[in-house]
């Protein structure tokens, strides 16, 4: 459906308004290309969540991943990247036109990038759906500070769950982190700083079967994944931080993925569909870090615009 | 040749401290490898001429080249990288020990990460060797200042060529840009800014033939690319951004490359040879951008985590 408000045709819509697309953004308006950038809620992605980003190189004191998105917002804003809020649906291709279908109508285009980027994966256990938002969270930077003096538990084994549980000392009585191995996947540092948080306790070998409470979290069934054994601990707060699903369900019909929904493409971010690129935590193998997404999406940009001016009959 | 000094076995050791190897560099340092960074001369690499960099995300008002490899290099030296300047000169494979082979001698290594990025091509015009320093010169950041009031040529039609030409128009009284084709490579921003800045010139479809000048540059020969009809300019200078080429002859033998000299890796910048990454310029369809090599070179860091946590026996 083209409206009044959407049938002129860009020559660019970049979808997700993390790192890479705002990345991409900067690249593509700087080359006076014709672009359109789509969010679905605020721009950041994932790693707005992140109370330090200490690992984007040109910022050796840290920087909060709000802070380093409000940054690469206004350097695209700066150079007149155009954003609308909306939440894509759809993906399709007529002869040189690529449609996004969104909750807004369609937007016409010729070329696209995907960066839609990635959402917390869920435990998938009786209770969570339940107490979502009365105990049970996917992002401590935003819910830590209601859980004052509480004792609450972080679930899961990498980089984004030691580094919650290690937010939440600053507010919580007390954290358990509980992961399903007998070793963390977090980097080596990130490692050391949680062992030694008198705070914090880690429950190996450990999963959660069940969040427990009336109207809010009081309890969590827990079993060891080696010997079956059931146990429990008493927490106000459970933060889940297991990993990362691709928000790609819009392109599913049209794109390559893996068995995740990861979105196969080559080196320069090219998928199977000529002028559709992607870029960060949607690609197969993106290491799903802040600068390797920003990386992406330049190169996206740069290629698209190649693009745009060698294979489209304007 | 193990010498004392040398003959502690790294886990890393990274070729290179531009943007690539700097990121590469905070990556494994801040994840607990053992890691020696080797480069030349200074930190920086090609990055460090560019007076303004706009498009590094996370920089709105844009950064100088040389202050945003300081940052990079104040956060690597900060999570404790190791540092050492030496030329390398060839690379080698032991069974599992990979041998990075320099002016100091040979150091050895678990894994490395190939990143020494790229060198402005030369001319290979008569007068460009005989008059380098006194007139010929490959970066206008670093050499424009000795061209007060003069009149000065810029060779080449990418963004580093159109750069160029506008930071001299700071000192030198004209600016011609010389460039072989009938439009410019590089970003449209910056082509916009060189063709509304009066004191540039752009001479299209154009070589230069020679260089004259007794002891220092006074003139160009020229000639139409397409007539063959020949002229000439009165210049004290000339800037030479043609192109890069990538610095890699230390691995011709071991690793594969493209025609120039680029190496070939697969989207996680692992190289044919196991343990040997490479990351930024010197990679095969490198968008050669300052966040696409930080980017690359993170990536190349937590492979080589992993390669050297699971493949290594130690």
């Amino acid at each position: 459906m083209v409206t009044e408000e959407n049938k002129h045709s860009y020559e660019l819509i970049i979808i997700g308004g993390g790192p890479a697309g705002l990345s991409a953004g900067i690249y593509a308006a700087r080359g006076r290309i014709d672009t359109l950038l789509i969010e679905k809620l605020a721009m950041g992605g994932q790693i707005t969540g992140a109370e330090k980003v200490e690992n984007y190189p040109g910022f050796p004191d840290g920087v909060s991943g709000f802070d380093l998105t409000e940054l690469m917002q206004r350097q695209a804003s700066l150079w007149g990247l155009k954003t609308h809020t909306a939440d894509v649906t759809g993906l399709a291709v007529d002869s040189n036109t690529r449609i996004v279908k969104t909750s807004d109508g369609d937007f016409l285009c010729h070329a696209v990038i995907v960066a839609s980027g990635s959402a917390r994966s869920k435990l998938g256990v009786p209770g969570e759906e339940r107490l979502l938002g009365r105990g049970v969270s996917y992002c401590a930077t935003c819910d830590g500070a209601f859980f004052q003096d509480e004792a609450v538990a972080v679930v899961g084994g990498g980089n984004a769950a030691v580094s919650e549980a290690l937010a939440l000392t600053r507010y919580a009585r007390s954290v358990v982190l509980v992961h399903r191995r007998n070793e963390l996947r977090a980097t080596k540092v990130v490692q050391e700083r949680l062992f030694s948080e008198p705070k914090v306790h880690v429950i190996w070998d450990t999963v959660v079967d069940e969040i427990l409470g009336n109207d809010k979290v009081e309890k969590l069934r827990l079993r060891n994944a080696k010997t079956g054994e059931g146990s429990s601990v008493n927490v106000a707060g459970i933060f889940v931080a297991t990993g990362l699903v691709p928000a790609t369900e819009f392109a599913t019909a049209l794109l390559d993925m893996d068995q995740q929904g990861h979105i196969i493409t080559n080196e320069v971010m090219e998928t199977k569909v000529p002028g559709i690129f992607a870029a960060g935590d949607v690609r197969h193998d993106s290491a799903k870090q802040c600068v390797t997404a920003a990386g992406d999406g330049a190169t996206a940009a740069l290629r698209a615009e190649r693009y745009l001016t060698t294979e489209v009959t304007r």
